[in-house]
């Protein structure tokens, strides 16, 4: 058994972890931490815990509801950290240092390059040195290296919905590096503090862009598609130009990126149609067991609770676009999924290990 | 390895059962049916399946989104009835000749009394005889009997919230038969198939009752609140009076009973306090691994997708009353995961079995 | 033109009074408060304001969208004062002193007996000289003393909704004073305060009860109760005994109240039927503009940004109980809008000035 | 007083209009046809219109519930046709023919090219001889000529949103024809039919694009921004190209349009900033009633119920695009509101007489 805390379980990620690891056979979560609420029973914060049943008979308790909630966490073999950036930086240069292997959920870890980070993030980086050696953490593209590792940088919500649908084409340098991601997501995705712009009344009905005037999603997304393009023998002719505005939408759950992509046409000029697009992405996910090409538009309702991730490019011929649908479950596969997934790969686990759920339907 | 047909898979009791079997380490589907999608893959009436994977890894396939959907059943070991009230009678008749064990879940075998079945349905019923064998599938009441039967009634969610909820008060006699049931359910309740009362913008953001003038639900709460009582040892000294009104709630899982008794008063005048209730209702549950006595008023997001159900006993020391809140997921223990519950106790593995999951949150 | 000031307007009963008032012909809004924003537009809170177009053309500006919000309120002929309990009562006296006509949408003038209010609001009443000219301000019941104050106690959301619902039954002694009320509302009802329960992720797709150990509305109800039952020759042979306990619904706006009441059987044990009883309901409201008896269940969007009330009542002849389905907007006629018509009252105008708008569909 | 008919009163933008015109001093509804409730008085359909009471009092009666859906349309001055195109078309040169003027709601009027109807709509055009006398019904461009004309060709909510969010780029210049809209709508803009996409539990909580193989509203969204481009001086130098994608959004009412448009730099290469483009966005708009261009990100539910869009233009200045959201109430200003003030136009009443409400908050 290996033992794991989690860092922050008071945000949706941490709950999440919990509720995901509870089917997990070889991971046990034994040390909890949460600031505003030390000293708690995890079961006082999240009442659907005390539900917790042994997942196998006579094999071991799931989730204890009754763990306490400390300030720091206790040594265990594995973290998920699930603080804001900054804080999970400094979170992470300490566990590392007495030896625990680490998911990160922030974004401290995830761009490669410092100067970047501190553009977008206003603020100097607390661990540079620790950029070389960790590994972002979507699984389909660094499979090989997240075992080498003991610092993963878990993707975000939009970025891997983004990342997934636009990977393919840019690995086969069917695309110019001119790309518009509207990305849409549930509300959960804002966390779990109250805030006026997620008061129910306010966010029910409503619909409304934000971080309009740059997101900090976007380096990461340039960052990812360059290295696919130039891992798949396609690096950019030209600058990328990428333009990402995400868009809150009146529901719990769900991500979804519909990306734009100039098409290239071939010296006759002809573009590619869906259907050789879609074989194209066919194989590139052929071996996924959580990434689902399908033909027709996806719902974010098929991957609800689940750690899928379902995938729709087609052409549109009169615009020379390449239209994706990109969809997943922001709080599984778009967090504390993909960090288990993660989780996996380091333990030498099967990639699924108490993945296996299907999406809630309806 | 058990043999399991679903007969009229694309209701939504019916994929419910195919997302919960997706985890079930015995049950194996064989076969479904659906009469308008004969000829059709899973598939390509629930994509959500698509995203099946093997569930323990070089165990066996989960459910297999290609299984053809048929017209009959195929022979299998078990078999869920997913059809309407009358069709599922005979449906019931058909597959019990062949040998094979049934859970229905439609009404037809619920009431004990023909005559009260043919009053509140309207129709003859298909196969009166049969009700003799069949046990009501309330496990948490009929555990010891649903082993020795071949025909489980399989209780609706309306009754499964209701009953769980007054149970310990009438099995121990606090309590008059003088009832109020004011039921709350989200809109899956209603089905699978589109009507102008489930249409999104007809009911998002709507609230209203429904079956005011009388709900079948009710014969079947009183039934069993009667059998409780009797079995408790405190049979009615008056006539039960029992007013039972559902209401359409704008979500899409869930239902919540508050249901309102009359509290008997002892020689002195003097009621129960809520301390001592809510001591009785933890043992008459505690060792149930579905039902939980919380101390707080329970919220049906707490068991979004899970088999789980809350319940919440309070005195109204001035009204002379008690209270109890009840809530589960009427698609889960209300329907297709007490059914596999039910088929757990049948079948003589842990009643658990294929139903650890916890509630979704948020 | 009557100057009106809107005390709190960052409430949402202060921004539906806005809303509301903007289409009135007569009353205009010349100075708003707001304790944390002032100094601040209306707009700048309210941005759907800026929408603000002349009412009727050349004749007046609608609501200013660039009035400052103050600390104190200016000077006016009448004040709305959305201010929570206790601030609301001190307030209203400064108002009153002044000179100014208060429709106070607070509880702090509701109850009459100031022994009561202690009780359920654990402080002491700041101004209980006051509660003997107050008029409770439910139209329907009070119209005639309304115009003689100069302080109105606007009723609540849930009161409304239920004392409306079976004042007929009262006023016409066909009842025993017996009564469950299981009111259901929307969100907004909650405030503008951002709050955990409230939080969107939290509050959308669940349901809950809330106040189950008592709720100040009860002994608000009570009163009124009573005081129908009086007024119609039929006062109470034994002691009230009302249990009322309300609901969250994932919605924003609507309040639904299923009121159960004993039924009184005549001295051959028969008693009323449905027809009856709807022919009486018809009766008693026959010449009110804003509430309407139906032969259908009511739904809550029917009223949705309306000042209307549907009233939808039934006899249980097998329970002998009276079901009255009783619905409305909460922030119009459950608190706003029915504030406003009580200001028409007392400034002599038709009582439906300004609140012509049916319910928004769909 | 102008008589109306409402022809498919029983469609939502039909009951719309109901709603809208009660609160009109000049238009009176005398007609309504539906041929699936024919018989039936108006009040059964939508039971929110018993609520109707005297707009002003005295003055005359506002839409009367008891009115009768007939099949055909009786002889009134103006109609609305809310039928589904071609249909639509074929009552439209019905009504024309005896002298009533046409607010056709259909899309059957809108393009002005017949082969491109055709081609879209994959039928011959019932009377391509009147394309030539409609107008195209967006007031804010065409106002000079709606009252030149009986028969106004309604836009749709997708086309309205896009075209008031990219017309002053146009107008200007400032763009290239290389436009990607991401348009978001809430379900009622599919209509009142159920169908499995609408229904309830499909519906909540999920998220999805449609009509990505190309839809209707993209040639009709072309048309318009060649022509304002034209009148603007600037005609496109390159072929247009347009990408439409919409999307259906877990929510009733609200429509939000995202668009990206590549930005021309001049000489020296420079971008115009997003405070030069608000400025020329405001002075292309400083008229409009209904027209607001603020300088925040715009929500729906600013104008719920109401016939305002919000226009909120910005500079992408890395990746040299122009983003515009633009946001209205679909079945407002998407439909039966901007009909209603197209109807004024043509009859020389102020342009926002009837439609002054405000959005409701929340």
């Amino acid at each position: 058994m290996t033992t794991v805390s989690i860092v922050n379980v008071t945000s949706y990620t941490g709950s999440e972890l919990l509720r995901l690891l509870a089917q997990h056979p070889y991971f046990e979560v034994t040390s909890v931490t949460g600031r505003s609420m030390v000293g708690k029973r995890l079961e006082e914060i999240f009442p659907f815990l005390r539900a917790g049943i042994p997942l196998l008979e006579g094999k071991r308790p799931a989730i204890n509801p009754s763990l306490i909630i400390t300030e720091e966490p206790a040594q265990t073999d594995l973290s998920f950290v699930c603080l804001p950036h900054a804080a999970a930086a400094e979170a992470v240069v300490k566990l590392l240092q007495r030896g625990t292997k680490v998911v990160d959920l922030s974004a401290d870890f995830r761009l490669r390059d410092v100067a970047i980070y501190e553009e977008w993030y206003k603020h100097v980086h607390p661990a540079p040195a620790l950029l070389e050696t960790a590994v972002y953490g979507l699984c389909e593209t660094y499979r090989e290296h997240i075992p080498q590792t003991n610092l993963i940088a878990n993707p975000g919500c939009h970025t891997t919905t983004s990342i997934l649908g636009l990977s393919p084409a840019f690995a086969a340098g069917i695309v110019n590096p001119d790309v518009i991601i509207d990305s849409k997501t549930g509300i959960s995705g804002g966390g779990r503090n109250p805030n006026p712009n997620y008061h129910f009344p306010e966010a029910d009905e409503d619909l409304s862009a934000y971080g309009l005037s740059g997101h900090r999603h976007m380096p990461e997304i340039a960052q990812e598609l360059t290295a696919v393009a130039v891992q798949g023998g396609h690096p950019f002719a030209t600058d990328l130009r990428i333009t990402f505005v995400p868009h809150l939408i009146p529901m719990t759950r769900g991500i979804l990126a519909t990306c734009y992509a100039d098409l290239k046409s071939d010296e006759n000029g002809a573009l590619p149609t869906t259907a050789e697009v879609r074989t194209l992405y066919e194989n590139y996910y052929k071996n996924e067991p959580f990434v689902h090409v399908v033909d027709q538009s996806p719902h974010t309702k098929w991957t609800y609770g689940s750690n899928h991730c379902f995938i729709y490019p087609i052409v549109d011929q009169r615009a020379k676009r390449l239209i994706v649908v990109s969809c997943l479950d922001n709080l599984v596969k778009g967090a504390s999924g993909q960090a288990i997934q993660n989780a996996n790969l380091l333990y030498g686990l099967p990639e699924t290990t108490g993945l296996a759920a299907l999406g809630i339907h309806p």
